[in-house]
């Protein structure tokens, strides 16, 4: 365990992933109360919304709403999503989100043409006025991220290969472009990933490209997701994209099959236990999975907010101990 | 990767496990049914019921019924659970059972107190006559248990020194009484190991019995079941308990806290991707959780049931490729 980390960074992802695969519209100041909640946990990176098609994600509809009720806290980072232009726009008008350009490209054609109806190739070549935009807005770069970088539901396999590959596009065109690539999310997006995918995927990005700092992001669609990220901590993987409860998903009550992302709660758990510190509160990260319960409307399927924090207990053994 | 496994060995344990802890009664001939699936999936031990006073486990009334419904299957060892000498009996009585006289002990007094009422050192005294019983009756011999092996809800932390310990006291009572120990289960009771502490221990373990084969019995308890196989995987463990669907315990659906096994189907699938052999057929270990959620009547906490077997979506793309 040599490589292990002293320190992770988790980035929360639960209120945009969460909250928009709902059906039921979740009131505005429920979405709001749910991230200043997170906001005093430690984190100090959370994706609050999407700017998107209200019709194709109805809970994305107050997005500006939402942005107004958080309270700014020092230190933390509030971010969005936005698919193109219009999207970019909106959240920067919003005056309160961080903005980051990042670039985005897929390890896989199949997924890319479902989600977006884009070829990779066709994707790449709107990078550079992408690039261009950010850079008119003076926003800050130097982020990359690969989907389907584990596997695709479309188009089965990914090879290693083709992964390595993207990467070494993404950094070209940051280049040709004037921009230097520093971080490369590594996306799980369909679930496909195991440990040992984890490791042979990240070592061969790294290995090609040395300086960059690699994030995963983990969708735990087959129940792998705690195990990749410890294969990611024992690559010495130290960023993770995580949301609490699990939320992104639920694979219960009629959303069978829909996936979260990894538990943050139930990672920073696993990272508590082995000494690798990440700077959040474990207590209060479990009571916002129960907040999430409660705005959502059912169960979730994060597991340390229902089996607890074995801090709490070894605390109370102890003293009863010494009673 | 060193020190992977080639193949591993899972025993299921989900009929016994996941129907004791549920409140309504569930009807003899489902159980029989689950059990007789299960049995068809290349499974070769499983643990079917548990001969315990039915006032304690209303489940477990109609074990004997259950047993006599098994349909034998050449290769398959069907299994019962006892923890008296009466209870040993009625197993011994099916005449279809294996019986295995396996002795345990728990690294936690404070959680035997709860459970059986009485601390290691009592539990350890009565090993000899037990010892003796099963030479009686002329059953298989061999196995231990260590339950509480990485912590314990009531006493907290549990130091590896303890489970070492432990681990000497087994071996001594089995060699006195002329038993020679051959594989010890250690058991995450209570869902307080991760992936590092599985190490330490079976590192511990290991290093002091080097001919005792160990067995992990993990429960999902704090969502670590997975990534505690891996870290198994990785010291070259390759015997699991598991159950079908994360039976043994529901997180949702009015069984909040209460805590599965290690998934068998989600284990199989982690050790089918990255290479490792079960002998066991995913896509019927799948339908036998559906159908345990069907037996049970909520949602059982699997995942791999919900996201599907990859390795069906790789072979549709490449024939879609090859179209």
């Amino acid at each position: 365990m040599a490589d292990m980390p002293k320190t992770v960074d988790i980035r929360e992802e639960g209120p945009r992933e969460g909250f928009q695969i709902e059906k039921e519209f979740i009131p505005t100041n429920r979405k709001v109360e749910f991230i200043n909640a997170l906001a005093t946990t430690g984190l100090h990176h959370i994706q609050t919304v999407s700017f998107v098609d209200p019709r194709r994600v109805p809970n994305s509809a107050d997005a500006e709403q939402v942005v107004e009720g958080i309270k700014m806290v020092p230190g933390v980072k509030f971010t969005g999503l936005w698919l193109n232009d219009k999207g970019f726009e909106r959240a920067v008008a919003t005056k309160k989100l961080t903005i980051e350009g990042g670039i985005t490209l897929s390890a896989s054609d199949a997924f890319l043409k479902r989600n977006q109806n884009k070829t990779v190739a066709e994707l790449m070549a709107t990078l550079p006025a992408t690039i261009a935009k950010y850079k008119e807005y003076k926003v800050e770069m130097g982020k990359a991220l690969i989907s389907a970088a584990f596997g695709c539901n479309y188009q089965g396999e990914v090879p290693v290969e083709r992964v390595v590959e993207i990467a070494g596009d993404l950094v070209r065109i940051a280049t040709e472009n004037g921009v230097t690539l520093k971080q490369l999310t590594l996306a799980d997006t369909m679930g496909w990933a195991t440990p040992g995918s984890i490791k042979r995927v990240v070592g061969a990005v790294r290995e090609k490209f040395p300086d960059l700092d690699i994030v995963l992001h983990l969708h735990d669609t087959r129940g792998m997701g705690i195990a990749n990220a410890y294969a990611g901590l024992e690559m010495g993987v130290t960023k993770y994209d995580a949301a609490v409860a699990g939320l992104g998903g639920c694979p219960f009550a009629g959303h069978k099959g829909a996936a979260g992302n990894v538990c943050t709660e139930d990672l920073v758990f696993m990272c508590q236990e082995m000494g690798i510190e990440t700077g959040l509160d474990l207590d209060k990260l479990i009571d916002c999975a129960n907040l999430a319960e409660d705005v959502v409307g059912h169960p979730l399927p994060g597991s340390v907010m229902k089996g607890g924090n074995t801090a709490k207990l070894r605390a109370a053994a102890k003293q009863a101990a010494s009673a």
